[in-house]
């Protein structure tokens, strides 16, 4: 069994922001050296999510839209007393803050249009993704 | 260690439609031999995501409507201008394209009424859905 | 490969509650000797949901309102007809019902406000949450 390790570094510059880490994530797969078994995308933070969608601008400007929409800044949130951003801690709680992928024939089982996106929704902030590609 | 994938192919009828695969998926598992371990399901699909709940008419009907709800067909997404499925896209990034189970005895252990659903959210269309299974 | 199951046993005490079984979660990735590789936290249940976040006093009060928000109780809901618990089952589709962590150096990798919670969302029950430490 292989277990490979990566850490992807992101700098966001958006207070909600949408990066695609897609490019990144594919050659911690290749690095890895694993023919076939599972890719985990994993933000170890509680306001940031991972998703996967397509990377096209109207729609990442849309799934910004819909996180300020669904889990709004300053909405008389108890956490906000103590720090302004229960709303980023909603977003990662709800949302998730991993996807994991199939790897087979050493590359992520992914559709078309299935990026991996870290979700920012407390930026601007220094952000880290784990990659972690197990299998054999 | 054992790694087995196996494709289900889905054809939705709907707009919006929920599609009980769990028979498929504890078919891979059987056919996989894995005793322990996991299995994830996958649609590697921007438009159709994976949910577990129970398979009860009224309560499919139920997720239906709020994924209309939280995700509304058309309401002035910019993903709009170039196609005509943003809600979809939303939904599917939202929701996940995939969930996954333990393996245990040769079985998913999964609650009584845990039925896996792939939600089509832009429908209709050929889906596939990955099953992957890895243990030993 | 080393395969470790553990069960956590919970009781919850109110309709929605949030539960942080962090400390439980950990002493099962102990247990299970696995130095790398992967911890799936659980849920076998229709009606709960596992999520991952700060444990705050006021931040535990603002995802229970989120839940009741997305997921109002009684809103209209036809498996609210058999029974009275179909916001639960929304939230548990549309939330996930696990969480999944890289394990390395003996320890699951999770940020520094990232406790691993059960969202009860038809209590008060008795619930059971499977972590599956998988690794070498």
């Amino acid at each position: 069994m292989e277990i490979f390790f990566h850490e992807i570094s992101v700098s966001t510059r958006q207070r909600i922001e949408i990066v695609d880490i897609t490019r990144q994530v594919e050659e911690a797969v290749t690095k890895s050296g694993v023919k076939n078994g599972l890719c985990l995308i994993h933000a170890p933070h509680a306001t940031a999510a991972i998703v996967a969608n397509e990377n096209e601008y109207g729609l990442i400007n849309d799934i910004v839209r819909k996180v300020e929409e669904v889990f709004p800044i300053g909405a008389g949130y108890q956490h906000d007393r103590i720090d302004d951003n229960a709303h980023a801690h909603l977003a990662s709680a709800f949302i998730g803050s991993s996807r994991i992928f199939p790897v087979k024939n050493s590359r992520i089982l992914r559709g078309t249009w299935q990026n991996v996106f870290l979700v920012e929704a407390d930026g601007p902030r220094n952000r880290r993704v784990v990659v972690e590609v197990l299998g054999e």
